[in-house]
């Protein structure tokens, strides 16, 4: 079956809702964990699970250049083949084609996109067709149309054909897409551009997708920038369809995109900190590298309730950490995750109580940024 | 409490016992994991269990570098420290010494050993007292004692002298080892020289430590040497004392060690064998980032009952290998530790019902090193 969205409760524009998906229900807001390469880097799905993860995210691009999407195909689809029983979103390939494309060269065409690989340099080319192809033979629950996303800042004429083509690839992409237990979400571009966010986010919608993402944030714009983004796009989305903040994964800008009544998130940010022995706490970020953990024998957050802070100390994790072991990414993975996802808990219960605002400025008074 | 042994079972001279520890009982020949820096690599405490793993070995050379036996002491001891509450075995930094000082220069005096740290070069000197005394600090439940551990070949007149002094510090660190909760292992040396072999084992065993190594095997010599150092050495060891072998985790070597008569193995080999995506199975070692796996949707081992075999297939592991994913490291890390401990297991039911030699004849036959 396709997703469900239900909206449970409103509080000023944030949403407390539920995801109905094939692999069972989960509250949102959420934040989704992102195992690129059909692994979310050091963990087990079980461990997943432990942290209360719902909907992990993994990435076209990546799985189309290795293994390959027949690999996987052949395997049952990607559930099988990486042994997570929990819903999946797998993004279009297109924002990994702009970053990551080597050399950055890339020749976007009407047809698609013209680009070489970032490991061996061979010639690619994704169009938004074979995009949808490609999420079809992962067997994702949730698959994202193909888009273009473009840097901060361009000028508003680049942008606006960049909209007007990201739409014509919209459509292309839904006339191919035949999966009944696959959503498709379209995606609203149009850079800080008022008029261009309206426009794409209307004719988006008049698409009728099964939820909509919000794109082309977290690309060099500053952070006032990127909430207007949201505001000039959000308006225009059905209230009851999910609204999806791509990679987005900042705690201070998970409270503004619920404010502004975002519905899910995902980001890198957690795992790759964590690889970089980097912690959220309730007081910020912190270094577990810094020598004066050396003998702080206390859990990295004292009010987490995860297997890292349950059993392991700054310590300990800080020795893992100098030592190049990787059970400390491991272990800060954990936290990082469970961190963000105890956030979105905690945003639901106080949406559900009316007291988002509040529980929006007690968190960032006491989380500054170090 | 000091460790106890206790002899169950014996088919020729191969061993079925109990070695009794201040964290359980567990029945012997065992396979140690190796958790060098104070975590076996990629594992968590709760998955060494999982395998029924009973003793892990630790890294005096290492801990005492990095974070310091202090650190480990405030944090109150090893155990605590990594949150293992298993018996932990360390080991001398002998060894390490031996192999791993910065340009393998080194100076042996009566003394102890000058040499640079791997690390940053600095110049450190270890003593037998000092040894002891880290190892004191670490808290493990087996300590060793102080060696040297020269390559294969020297000269008789060169090992004489090293035998001679072995036992000389093996008696200053037993002078100063003072932990009522720890044990200590002498450890047997002597090259391939079986008068030497003798002379060692026989003065050793007059210090009565708590258990006995065989040490200077896997140190350049062939198979046969290494069975025949054994052989030499063995015979002049107490029944009521346990045996280890030091640094051999092969199979085929492992039964070899256990029909003549040893308890205790380690070996790095088959965590260091998963992160090089080598696994062992019953028809010997497999390279999974082989094309051949590319779709292979079996596990590893399909006789196996870990977490890995049960779970993935050998498709995905390849593509975590090939991805350079760490998840992929540590499923095989679990299979491979497994594998060994599994062995170990049917050896003792071997060992029990008399047919020892048939398991390791039916055994090796299936098993053809690749």
């Amino acid at each position: 079956m396709k997703i469900k969205y239900e909206l449970i409760k409103k509080d000023g524009k944030a949403r407390h809702g539920i995801l109905h998906t094939n692999y069972g229900s989960y509250e949102t807001p959420i934040f989704m964990p992102v195992g690129t390469q059909a692994t979310v880097k050091t963990l087990s799905p079980e461990e997943l699970k432990e942290i209360h993860s719902a909907v992990v995210l993994a990435n076209t691009y990546h799985l189309w250049l290795r293994p390959g999407e027949d690999t996987i195909m052949h395997a049952g689809g990607l559930h099988k083949f990486m042994n997570y029983d929990g819903p999946i979103l797998t993004d279009s390939g297109g924002f990994q084609v702009f970053s990551l494309a080597r050399n950055k060269k890339k020749d976007i065409v009407e047809e698609g996109v013209h680009f070489k690989s970032h490991i061996d340099g061979r010639k690619l080319f994704l169009t938004p067709e074979l995009s949808i192809q490609i999420q079809n033979k992962l067997d994702s629950d949730i698959a994202m149309s193909f888009d273009e996303c473009p840097p901060y800042p361009v000028s508003y004429e680049y942008m606006k054909q960049s909209v007007e083509r990201t739409l014509r690839w919209a459509k292309r992409g839904l006339a191919v897409h035949q999966n009944e237990n696959q959503s498709l979400f379209g995606i609203v571009q149009g850079g800080e551009f008022e008029d261009l966010r309206k426009w794409s986010a209307e004719e988006t919608v008049k698409c009728n997708f099964d939820g909509y993402s919000i794109g082309g944030t977290s690309v060099g714009e500053d952070k006032k920038t990127m909430y207007e983004m949201i505001d000039h796009s959000i308006k225009y989305l059905p209230e009851d369809k999910p609204r999806y903040l791509m990679g987005v994964g900042d705690p201070i800008d998970i409270l503004e995109g619920v404010e502004r009544g975002i519905d899910m998130f995902d980001c890198v940010h957690p795992t790759r900190l964590a690889r970089h022995a980097h912690a959220f706490t309730r007081n910020g970020k912190i270094n577990l590298k810094n020598l004066k953990y050396k003998e702080d024998f206390t859990p990295v957050d004292d009010t987490c309730d995860c297997y890292c802070c349950k059993h392991y100390t700054k310590a300990y994790i800080r020795h893992l950490m100098v030592a190049e072991e990787t059970f400390g990414s491991r272990l800060l993975s954990i936290h990082n995750l469970r961190f963000l996802i105890r956030l979105v808990e905690e945003i639901r219960t106080s949406i559900d109580e009316g007291t988002f605002q509040e529980y929006k400025n007690q968190f960032m008074e006491t989380y500054k940024k170090k």
